[in-house]
């Protein structure tokens, strides 16, 4: 059990815990922008400098695209290692128009910060280090081994992750492994998150005439590429919004009774989302509520779409391309390898004559189950008891951590503790991303008891 | 029957002609873009100094946007009037990435100018003022009487023409209309156009929730506006190519039996377009010959589509919106007024709950149809027949010119000269638009003669 002592510190520094995050947040670590790269590599210079002044054994690891950030103080023979995972790179901000404080210049606004990366995941992660930070301000050692991975490809799928990994299994070597980087179920009610959806994604492009034509001259004699892309859009999908890829469902594990009970439990409010969402209907996959839809069970959806005259007023053409950016949530035992194949397979039967229909695949993940009967799990959710002051819920998620699988499959963990500080209206993928500090300090809080819970008796 | 004298002046100063074109191509006269507001109105005041020296009575009429220039030398009393149109403003230029030179800075190569506008429509109606000053540097007065109007909005459907025409009725007053925005046959075979296409050109956006949503924490649970857009848009179209929706072929006037025969015998070489335009296969609605699709037939294209992320690699969400720009082609006797009534109300049938959908009204055109046995379209065809050395074809094309209608509307001037100078591989509204210098010399020469061939014998 955590000492007063070392929470009594955590309460005083709440102001200072703050500021160092507003510094952190102000690093634009867009993964997927080349113009960025620099400030990527700020970031994880960032964090290797704050795991040394902790006194961490730390290390910058190159990959091909962006580094891996690994630091370990393991001075506790015959305790138990755990191994935590984050990143440090971030979505990109667009569309800027929708913020009302720039991306990267953090903004405090009533009792939340608000910023890219605030919740997602730079927010989330930094509470393990200020944990720390507490722990040996006043004791002389951690009550277990710990070691950081905090990586910086998380948000354009973690490319250079299994390799790392492959090479170094033993460095990673672990008895459970803690992410950050879910949320809780809602503001105030926290939890233990037991699954994970995977991703598949991909790029459709669609060629027709070699150059934009005029509609007046050609209208009526060629494939239109937006025309053709849309009506592959919409074959995607049935009227009944479940996927149209033959085989799709094929591997789905159904629902188990005690999860849909339990799920049932947690009294989603509907109508409050779609206030949030401002959307007059939610609508998806019928015979499933909302909760099953959004955590358990597969969607597609399209990200992105452009083609031809997208400016201000009218422009007569027929376009030469057209593109998309198709993904889909996947869910256990669906495997992201065989999916992808029948989502090319079917997109090749629904090309038509007169264009090219060119399908790339960006990245995929595989969906994730965590067993909840373990010690850690149980360690887990005594710290959060402690740093909540309530007992977490137990749910699965909609989003994907590509991690969690590759850490089972390659390091062979499979204490995986899944601990959501966050909030679900975070906005981690959209503009006016936010984290509350109440749920900052909650969770560093809860970091902190993590360790001692996780200690020999 | 024009003098050869003034034949041979227009082939002595070929050389000077287009070196003054260039300088009239190096103005971005683009009129859709806010940005080129400046530009456009350099055109206007390049073509009001350039009417002044030739000894025209010339004004700038200022509208709510763009310039309408008009010009007149009325001093044959009891010879017939012709009213010139034509437009000095000119299509986006994009993708600029596809140019093999700078859209505004003319190039000539193999015997053509490039540059936007070259052809559409700068380079045509440019024809007529040599002409006029070849006549006048030979001859003491032109054989008739002479008007020219060349306005700024032709690319963005004409805006401020009606009004403009409803207020200036005496001073547009005239025996017949010519205007050269269309083009020949094919190079070497000289038309005059007979029919033209209406257009109806509409902005449709569809809205979701509040802001783009994180793909995983919400995918299933909202609909997707870029997966609305698509089905919407899908469901435009029928699978045998013909527009789907309702009530749009009702007021479609069949092809009369001698039109279809004319067609036919042009001998329309659709191998050698397929290679032009790089495609595999020509599509369009079955029934009717690619010549009858492109000039007689109405069509529905979509000339882009936006929403979401475009960005490079991966972005996992569910965009807040999506938009497109969707355009028709009308014939006679569709109007455009009803056909945007059957749009919206189709559209709207077609809107689900979960999305709001907007559609825009950007400009519209009824179709035209033009009298061949009139005095003025034979003098027309031995016009040309000196110029180009050859009898025109009587055809109809794809384009839309609203002026067409509007001038035999509001002015009641039934004699339309449509005589295209350019090729209908100029490339009008695509990238590396051109113009022949051949086809600008011919189009001159034509022109000149036309004067002579309408005086009173």
């Amino acid at each position: 059990m955590i000492p007063e002592t070392i929470l009594a510190k955590i309460d005083g520094n709440r102001t200072r815990y703050v500021d160092e995050l507003l510094a952190f947040l102000k690093i634009p670590s867009v993964s997927t922008y080349s113009v960025n790269h620099k400030d990527v590599r700020r970031a994880a210079e960032w964090v290797f400098n704050h795991l040394k002044r902790l006194g961490f054994q730390s290390s910058i690891h190159e990959t091909k695209n962006h580094p891996v950030v690994f630091g370990q103080r393991c001075k506790r023979e015959g305790a138990p290692t755990l191994l935590i995972y984050g990143h440090y790179d971030v979505q990109p901000p667009e569309p800027l128009e929708d913020w009302c404080s720039p991306p990267f210049q953090p903004r405090i606004h009533n009792g939340c910060v608000y910023a890219r990366g605030a919740s997602d995941d730079k927010g989330q992660f930094f509470t393990y280090l200020k944990a720390i930070e507490a722990i040996l301000a006043v004791e002389a050692e951690l009550p277990i081994n710990v070691k950081l991975l905090i990586e910086g490809e998380e948000e354009i799928g973690s490319p250079s992750l299994l390799p790392f990994l492959q090479s170094h299994k033993k460095l990673l070597d672990a008895d459970a492994v803690a992410i950050s980087d879910t949320s809780q179920f809602e503001q105030g009610i926290p939890a233990i998150t037991y699954g994970l959806r995977g991703l598949l994604y991909f790029q459709v492009e669609v060629t027709g005439p070699r150059f934009d034509l005029h509609s007046g001259s050609f209208g009526g004699l060629v494939a239109n590429p937006v025309q053709i892309l849309a009506e592959m859009i919409s074959k995607l999908k049935n009227p009944d919004d479940t996927v149209s890829i033959p085989g799709f469902y094929e591997d789905v594990l159904p629902l188990q009774d005690w999860e849909r009970h339990e799920m049932e439990s947690l009294q989603y409010n509907e109508e409050e989302l779609k206030n949030y969402l401002g959307v007059d209907k939610l609508t998806g996959e019928r015979g499933y509520s909302a909760m099953e839809r959004k955590t358990a069970r597969p969607t597609l959806d399209i990200n992105g779409i452009w083609g031809g005259f997208s400016g201000e007023g009218a422009k007569t053409i027929i376009p030469a391309r057209a593109g998309a950016k198709v993904s889909m949530r996947l869910v256990p035992n669906q495997k992201f390898a065989t999916i992808s194949g029948l989502f090319k397979r079917y997109l090749e039967s629904l090309s038509p004559k007169g264009v090219q229909v060119k399908v790339t695949e960006l990245n995929g993940a595989d969906p994730v189950l965590v067993m909840r009967d373990r010690h850690s799990v149980q360690a887990a959710a005594r710290a959060i008891e402690i740093g909540f002051g309530k007992r977490p819920v137990f749910i699965r998620e909609g989003g994907s951590i590509p991690i969690v699988n590759l850490l089972q499959k390659e390091l062979g963990i499979e204490d995986t503790l899944l601990l959501g500080w966050g909030s679900p209206d975070d906005g981690a993928h959209s503009p006016n991303e936010k984290f509350s500090l109440q749920d900052f300090h909650r969770g560093i809080r809860s970091a902190a008891a993590l360790f001692y819970e996780l200690a020999p008796k």
